[in-house]
């Protein structure tokens, strides 16, 4: 039987209340990572705060590519990133869920994200950005590029892993992480946290002949 | 307790196999939306492919992305949409994984995937690209933009949402899409498929003062 379909096009969309249609086209194109960028300004305040945006871009070189929202919003993680060139991608579990939503909100450059919540800092060996201690799966990252959507006025930053911390038990024999033993969390929308629960994994998939 | 932590550094990451590389590199940024990409080339020959980049952009206007790989890779989906310029994203659910993860499998322009497993196709209205039908969330979009990724040859493709036909009952007062609900799956690295579990929704988040 077929499912029963709600069907809206471009004018409905575009004459949805703003919040409606913000929560629906957020949440329409699938589930998110989540992750903590830890970054420090010029001025040696730390900022951590969380991205639903982070995507793998390609392994050799190992680059990752998120997304900035326009100039209009709170945009300390850039101001950071371009005034030292580094910053770290921490991973969100089960158990920080709620301080890692609460660094969404709007605080100054001055406060530090760390001194707001229980999320606790922790620096390894000379990098200079700051990582979240509790993450299971850390990134060191450098920024290489940056690319302007000129569609919306958002910016794709583009970087690449100089290093990776990474608790022990979770990397498979072939190189996987395991993100579920991890306890890393993924997003739907802009505020639902989930945990995951592995269905299967397959082979590299060949044409059949039939 | 500190977590035992494995620390690579950029080195180290040059220097491993190629296949763990992969595989470790693909984990590392976390989670990864799960669609089928459904488009129809100029000679009326239908194509669907899994992808596991498509990314939210923006919502006003609604705006998607998605990563193609160079041009060495099997590239149909790519060029039925410059011929045509529309194509369908298709939620993956809980009981197609085996048939969407297959897609992947490199076979020649000539044939379509929708002959080659069980994912059924569907037209809706006058839209050129073909559904599938048994995804309970989905986009029809139009080509918007290509930006070249020169540090690794890659194509962020850019693309509006035209329309969306979404499954009844899944959609919250505010306009969120359940995606647990809907049993939508995500993506760990190349080739591992889960479901997931809500842990919690939150409010928007504003300062606190203490």
């Amino acid at each position: 039987m077929m499912n029963k379909m709600i069907s809206l096009y471009k004018d409905d969309i575009n004459d949805l209340e703003k919040i409606f249609r913000i929560n629906l086209i957020n949440s329409c194109t699938g589930f998110k990572s989540a992750n903590l960028l830890g970054s420090v300004g010029s001025d040696g305040i730390d900022n951590v705060a969380i991205f639903s945006s982070v995507t793998h871009l390609g392994s050799n070189p190992p680059l990752v590519g998120f997304v900035l929202r326009p100039k209009t919003e709170n945009r300390n993680t850039y101001d950071n990133i371009i005034e030292t060139g580094f910053f770290t991608i921490n991973h969100i579990h089960i158990n920080d869920v709620k301080d890692a939503h609460h660094t969404s909100a709007k605080y100054p450059k001055n406060i530090s994200e760390f001194d707001k919540t229980k999320l606790e800092k922790i620096l390894i060996g000379e990098f200079i950005a700051p990582y979240v201690k509790s993450s299971r799966i850390k990134l060191g990252c450098k920024y290489v590029n940056e690319y302007h959507i000129k569609e919306n006025g958002t910016i794709l930053i583009v970087a690449s892993i100089e290093e990776l911390h990474i608790k022990e038990g979770i990397i498979k024999e072939d190189g996987l992480i395991r993100l579920d033993v991890a306890e890393s969390v993924t997003i739907n929308g802009l505020d639902v946290y989930l945990k995951t629960v592995m269905i299967d994994r397959f082979e590299y998939a060949r044409p059949n002949n039939n």
